[in-house]
């Protein structure tokens, strides 16, 4: 087995995006793209080194490139040296599956084991379904489980069976609660979709005004973040997406009601399900040694058709009233949660390939060279303008 | 039985509050008190007029009071004539109670039968508590239902029990969705309460940046909003609360977010319920004549003991935790949901009765008027300014 980078490197990988000193990295400022084939080859590549055997390569580059492709930049490759740190020290049980502690018809009680999140929400969705399917609902919380990457892509698994599905799950504290001067609180997520004939709606937001993957991406793709969205290290509002980063004190969305729903999901899934919650769980920036995150996650599916025979119908209708009202610019219709995401991926084909932010490709060059991987190949060489 | 006030009357009532065209009527800037018991007799003399059972008429006082003991004033008896309003219309059925379609051993499905809507919700939340004490989770939705007032009311039964309970109901189009110029869906509300040893947590929002209930009470105690909440007739934010009330657009929390949220709640609450939404329910401020305005609502309970052990030791510890983080400003610490109402409890105790700004106290002798009901007594004549 090859000699593989210590915590130091993975730490350097990270700074890549964190801790240029000055306001934007120069020459940096272009995109370049990347085809979605090769870009899987290379997320699975990268997970090989860190022993991840190939059936759970798959699923872990499958919820990335949704991502990407969805636009949820922030939960896409962007990731993907996170999840090989964890890997490799061990706070992620590669081998290990999530197991069942205890359930009724109607709920389920997961231990995670450790295993990584992605394995851990698939498990916890597919159990919530099957209770969904014989009596309507399912609904099931885990702990012991680790970042789950995009929500919406458990959700999306329920909603392509004709499901409603409610995920949630707690992050590390990120959100400075309404007059604190630090984080207490997860940025925790939440994603709802339900579909229709021609239409489906899906939610999927965190509860502070942007997950701190978009604010990672605002750094990538070297734009200013609005004021609101996060603070700097002495507290004050900033709009510098590095001083963000370093900081990590994310604003919730309309002060205390952002804040109350962070607590409400925490409540859901890291007090009753037995994970860490609030500061119980370790800062990504802090690695514990030897102690895994233990993050927790609560879904709720339910089968429509239990309760209305024509749900689909009546959510076509809901979408269309809702995207009909009057819009303040007449190009520019009401859009219902979701589709700026459709939007994204109809872009997404249109190029035909991934656009990456050439920082993140500098990212992804410094893994491939750390895990002795071929570095992910451009779509379009002589587009390419970024050269390592 | 004795002629009671048409529709017209009502209208004027409702005029007190909106209608003013000056920027703040002059004179009306003071509070006073108002014995609890004094609150209670008129809430159910006036209710009695209008037909409403004695049993009946001190549900719907408990609510009122509760909302008015807790600070959410905009759901309290600023609430009467609206109330008092719908009944006489015969948009409620003061006779009706709710009625089972269909249940399961966790879920079921209410028809309100356009019975008050603290009467609806009540039936729902003891249906998904006795759910919930079988299974573990009770889930219920309810159509045909109205206006359910301070959705804590509902959670805080179930919290009284030891449960977690998740209260969401939707309301006329009263949201502004991002980049439209008229309201589409909602500021449905969403509760959710939870309790340990020492500690409780209550959440309880609409998904706009307040409600129209908070907006009514800010312009009855005379005091501008900020421009983040509503708009006035020409789309543009406004500051004063009479512009706001006769335009009815509110600004859902953090943009798209809250937007999604209130589109997430109309999906459980209208859509698969079988109850108007969006667009679909009438506006507070055009009736329809004869017809109901149908609102949805949507229940979870969950009994903790069914997944951790210590459920109440971990949520003292997740509150500790939260509240002892490092405050901005030492004399304030870190607020926990529903602590903000705790406080306002204590000052109404402290002051041993309810303060009422002398507008909505106008409201109330207006009612009394037209209902040939001993107006409200205030609490210490002496200090009374306000003589109508």
């Amino acid at each position: 087995r090859l000699l593989l980078p210590g915590r130091q490197r993975w730490a350097q990988v990270r700074r890549v995006a964190y801790r240029i000193p000055c306001k934007f990295a120069p020459n940096m400022s272009t995109t370049s793209l990347v085809m979605v084939s090769e870009a899987r080859r290379f997320i699975q590549e990268c997970l090989s080194r860190v022993g991840v055997p190939a059936a759970k390569q798959r699923c872990v580059a499958d919820l990335m490139l949704a991502a990407d492709y969805r636009g949820v930049n922030g939960s896409g490759i962007n990731r993907l040296d996170m999840y090989l740190s964890d890997l490799q020290h061990r706070y992620v049980d590669i081998s290990a599956d999530p197991i069942l502690i205890h359930d009724t018809l109607t709920t389920a009680h997961v231990d995670g084991n450790r295993a990584m999140g992605v394995f851990v929400a698939n498990y916890c969705m597919d159990l919530a379904m099957a209770k969904a399917r014989q009596t309507g609902i399912g609904f099931v919380v885990a702990n012991h489980s680790q970042h789950i990457g995009m929500a919406a892509w458990y959700a999306f698994r329920a909603v392509a069976k004709g499901y409603i599905a409610l995920v949630m799950a707690n992050t590390p504290p990120l959100m400075v609660a309404p007059g604190a001067r630090e984080a207490s609180v997860g940025e925790n997520c939440l994603a709802f979709g339900a579909t229709g004939n021609y239409s489906h709606l899906m939610l999927d937001m965190s509860t502070t005004m942007r997950d701190i993957g978009a604010i990672e991406w605002a750094f990538l793709t070297q734009q200013e973040i609005p004021p609101t969205w996060a603070a700097d290290g002495s507290c004050t509002p900033t709009t510098l997406p590095n001083l963000a980063l370093s900081a990590q004190q994310l604003y919730p969305i309309g002060g205390h009601q952002g804040f109350s729903l962070a607590t409400m999901i925490d409540v859901l899934c890291g007090v009753m399900s037995g994970a860490n919650y609030a500061t119980r769980i370790p800062r990504w920036c802090v690695p514990c040694p030897r102690c895994a995150p233990n993050l927790g996650l609560a879904m709720l599916v339910l089968d429509p058709t239990f309760f209305v025979p024509d749900f689909n119908d009546r959510l076509d209708d809901f979408s269309r009233r809702i995207r009909s009202s009057c819009p303040a610019n007449a190009r520019n219709p009401v859009k219902m949660p979701g589709e700026v995401e459709k939007q994204q991926m109809d872009y997404v084909d249109e190029l035909g390939a991934l656009p990456y932010p050439n920082l993140l490709l500098a990212k992804c060059k410094l893994i491939a060279n750390m895990l002795c991987v071929k570095p992910m190949q451009l779509a379009f060489e002589p587009c390419q303008r970024y050269s390592h």
